[in-house]
C-alpha cells in the first residue's frame, strides 16, 4: 500500500481523488453504509423530538430543544450520532425550505414598507459588531498598526460577527405566531440586507488581501442577482398564477414551487455568489402573494417538521466538540460571544429605536437579529484558507452560535410575553 | 503529486482513503459543492413531475413518467442531472418511506387473511423465474454440469430473477385506489415473503460458492427478525396507542412513526440481514391500526410526493448508461427480459387461479409480481464480489428493471380497467 500524503495535496489533487473515491465506492457497494443513515437520522428526529417537548415544557422554544438535543446525541457528550456529508446536505436543504417558508409567509407590502428601515437596521447591524470585534481582538492581542498583518486579523474577527442568521429567529417567531407583524417583517428583511453586506464586507477584507478575489464585483453581481430575481421573479409570478387559476390545490404547484425555491438557492450561489438561503427567500417571496401560498407553505412546513427542519437544527449541535478548549481561548470565546451578541442588539436596537420603533420592538428587533447560524462558519472558514484565522477560533465561533441560538428565542419569547401586559401598536 | 493506484487499493484502503477524503472535504470547504445538489433536485423533481403529467395524459400511470423523466435526465440522453450519493441515499429514504406507507395502509385482517396464500405465489414467484433464468443461461452458453463452476453461474442467473421490487406496483394500485382490495393486499405480503425466499436463495447460492457465508443462519436470522417485529411491534402499538388517546392529530405521531419506520429499517439490514424496506413495511404494518394511522399516512405522503418519491424513481433511469450495450449483450437482455418477465406472470398467476382467483385476478397478481428493482441490482453486486457474474449483465438487469417498471403500471392500469366492463369479486 502506498502512504498518501493528503496534507501535501492541494484541490485540484482533492477534486481527482475525490472523484475516484465516488467510482470506487459506487462500485464497491451503494449499500455499503447507506441503512447507518436510518439509525442516524432516527435518533436525530426522536431526540430532536422529546428535548423540544421538554424545552416547551420548560416554556423555551422547541428549537433550543432541537438545538441541545443535537450537543446531546453528538460528539461532545453522548457521541450516538456523527455529522455525516449526507446530514449536512439534509440540514442545508432543511435551512433553504425554512428560509423558502419565510418569504411565503411574508406580506409583500409589509416587506417593501419596511424595507428601507431595514436596511438601515441592516447597516448598523454590520458595522456595530465589525467595529466591535476588531476592537476586542486588540484588546486581546494588542493594538495593531492600520494596514498591518494583524489589523487585518483584528477586521476578520470582526467579520465574522456580521453576517446574521436568521433562521432561529424565524422558528421562533413562527412559533409564537408573530412572523407576519411589522417587527418580524422588519427582522427578516434587516437580516436578508444584512447578509448581502456583510458578504460585501467579507469579500473586501479578503479583497484588500489577496488581490485575486474582486470587491466590486461582489457589489455588481448583487445587484445582479436583485435584477434578475425581479424579472424571472416577475415571470414566474405570472406563470403560478395562471397555475393557480387552472388547476387549483394539486400537487403540482408546491412541487414547481420548491423547484423554483432550490433553483433560485443554486442559482444565487453560483451565478451570484450570494448565499443559498437568500435564493430560497427570495423564491418564496415570489410566491407570496399568489393565490395557493398558504398551500405550498402547509406542504413544505410538513417536509420540514418532520424531517428537514430537526435535521438542520440538530445539526448545529452535532458541529460541537468541546474537547480541545482550553483556559485561554475559553475566556476569548467568552468575550466573543458577549461582543458579538450586545452589539448586535445595540446596533440595530438603538437604529431601530431612532426609526421610531417603540422601546419594547426595538428591542426585539435587536434580540432578533443577533443569531448567528452557518454563515459565521463559512466566513470563518474563508478566513482560514485566506490565512486570516487559526483554526483555534473556530470553537468561539460555535459558541457564539451555541449560545446565541439559544438564547435569542428564549429572550424573544419573555419579549413578546409582555406584549399581552402592555399592548404595543404592533 | 503521487500516483495513487486505484485500482489495486482493497476494502481496508477504501475505507482509510474514505475517511481521511470526509475529513478534508468537511475541512477544505463543507460548501464545495452543496449547492449543486439544489440544481440536480430542482431538475428532478419538475422533470418527473412533468413526464408524470404527460404519463397520465397518456393514460400510462406517473411512475412510468417519473422513471422516464431519470432516463430523459441521466448520462443516457441529456446528461443534465448525474448520479450521486447523495441522490442515492435520497432515494433510499423515498422508498423506505413508499413501503412504510404501504405498511400503513395494509388492512391487517386482509393480510392475515392471504397470508397463506400469498406464501405460495411467493413460491411460485421464486422458483419459476429461478428455473428459467438458470435454462436461459444454459440455453446461451451450454449445458453445465451439475455442481460445475457454469452451473452456479446460471443458477445465478436465475437467482437474480427472483425477488420482487414492488415498490412501483404499490404506487400504481395507490393512483389507481386499489391498493387495500384482495388483489392489492396479496401482491403485497407475496412480495415480502417473495423478499425473504429470495434473501434466503442468494444466500444458498452464495454460501455453496464461498463457505464463509452461511445460509442456515439466513433462515434462522429471518425467523427471529419476524419474533422480534411481533414482540417490539407489539410494544410499539401500545405506546402509539397510549400517544393516540392523549395526542391525537398532533405532530409527534407522524415523528414518531417516521423514527420508528427509519429505526426498524436499520435493525433488519444491521441486525438480521434482512433488506431495509422489509423492516419498514414492518414498521408501517405494526401502526396500521392506530386510529391516526390515516394521518400519519398523509403526512408521509406529502413528504414522499413532494421530494422523495421523485427522486426515488428518476434514479432507476439515472442508473442507466446505454453507451457500452453491443449486440450480443443485447440479444441476451431480451431474452432475459423476457424470462424474468413471463415466469414471474406464470408462476404467480397459476398459483393464484389455483388459489381460486378469477383469471383477471390471477393475472393482476401476476403482472404485479413481475417488477423488479434495486433488489436486483443488489443480488447482481453481491454476484459480481463473489464471482458468480461478470459486470457485462448489468445492462441487462438495468433493462429487465426500466421495462419491467414501465411495462407493469400500463399492464396493470389496463387489467383493472377491465373490471369495470366485467366487474369481478374484488
Amino acid at each position: 500500500m502506498q502512504i498518501i500524503d493528503f496534507a501535501n495535496t492541494k484541490d485540484y489533487n482533492v477534486k481527482v481523488i475525490k472523484n475516484t473515491m465516488h467510482t470506487i465506492l459506487r462500485r464497491k457497494g451503494k449499500k455499503m453504509e447507506s441503512y447507518f443513515m436510518f439509525k442516524n437520522l432516527a435518533i436525530i428526529i426522536i431526540a430532536a423530538k422529546v428535548c423540544g417537548i421538554v424545552a416547551r415544557k420548560c416554556k423555551a422554544p422547541q428549537v433550543v430543544g432541537e438545538i441541545i438535543a443535537g450537543l446531546l446525541i453528538g460528539p461532545s457528550i453522548l457521541g450516538w450520532v456523527e455529522q455525516s456529508d449526507f446530514l449536512v446536505q439534509l440540514a442545508e436543504i432543511g435551512v433553504v425550505l425554512l428560509m423558502f417558508s419565510a418569504g411565503l409567509e411574508t406580506d409583500l407590502k409589509d416587506l417593501l414598507k419596511t424595507g428601507p428601515i431595514a436596511a438601515l437596521i441592516a447597516c448598523a447591524g454590520v458595522f456595530i459588531p465589525l467595529v466591535c470585534g476588531s476592537l476586542l481582538y486588540m484588546a486581546f492581542y494588542g493594538v495593531a498598526p492600520w494596514g498591518s498583518e494583524a489589523f487585518y486579523k483584528a477586521v476578520f474577527v470582526g467579520t465574522i460577527l456580521t453576517a446574521t442568521s436568521v433562521s432561529i429567529t424565524v422558528e421562533s417567531l413562527r412559533e409564537m405566531g408573530k412572523l407576519k407583524g411589522k417587527v418580524g417583517t422588519t427582522i427578516l428583511s434587516a437580516a436578508i440586507i444584512d447578509d448581502v453586506i456583510g458578504i460585501i464586507v467579507l469579500t473586501f477584507v479578503i479583497g484588500f488581501k489577496s488581490p485575486d478575489s474582486k470587491p466590486m464585483s461582489v457589489l455588481v453581481n448583487t445587484v445582479l442577482f436583485f435584477v434578475f430575481a425581479i424579472v424571472i421573479g416577475f415571470i414566474c409570478y405570472k406563470i403560478f398564477q395562471l397555475m393557480d387559476s387552472k388547476y387549483p390545490h394539486t400537487r403540482r404547484i408546491p412541487i414547481a414551487g420548491l423547484a423554483l425555491c432550490l433553483a433560485m438557492a443554486y442559482i444565487a450561489e453560483k451565478y451570484f455568489g450570494i448565499a443559498d438561503i437568500t435564493g430560497a427567500y427570495v423564491a418564496g417571496i415570489i410566491l407570496c402573494s399568489i393565490r395557493d401560498s398558504k398551500y405550498i407553505a402547509e406542504k413544505m412546513d410538513i417536509s420540514s417538521y418532520i424531517l428537514f427542519g430537526p435535521v438542520f437544527f440538530a445539526s448545529i449541535g452535532l458541529k460541537t466538540n468541546v474537547d480541545n478548549v482550553n483556559m485561554s481561548i475559553l475566556l476569548f470565546s467568552i468575550a466573543f460571544v458577549a461582543v458579538g451578541l450586545i452589539s448586535k442588539v445595540v446596533g440595530c436596537g438603538i437604529v431601530a429605536r431612532l426609526c421610531k420603533f417603540n422601546g419594547l420592538d426595538s428591542l426585539k428587533i435587536g434580540v432578533g437579529m443577533m443569531t448567528r447560524g452557518e454563515v459565521a462558519l463559512i466566513v470563518a472558514q474563508k478566513g482560514l484558507s485566506a490565512g486570516l484565522l487559526t483554526s483555534v477560533y473556530f470553537t468561539s465561533v460555535i459558541f457564539l452560535i451555541i449560545v446565541s441560538s439559544i438564547l435569542t428565542p428564549i429572550i424573544l419569547k419573555i419579549l413578546y410575553s409582555k406584549d399581552t401586559a402592555a399592548p404595543t401598536t404592533e
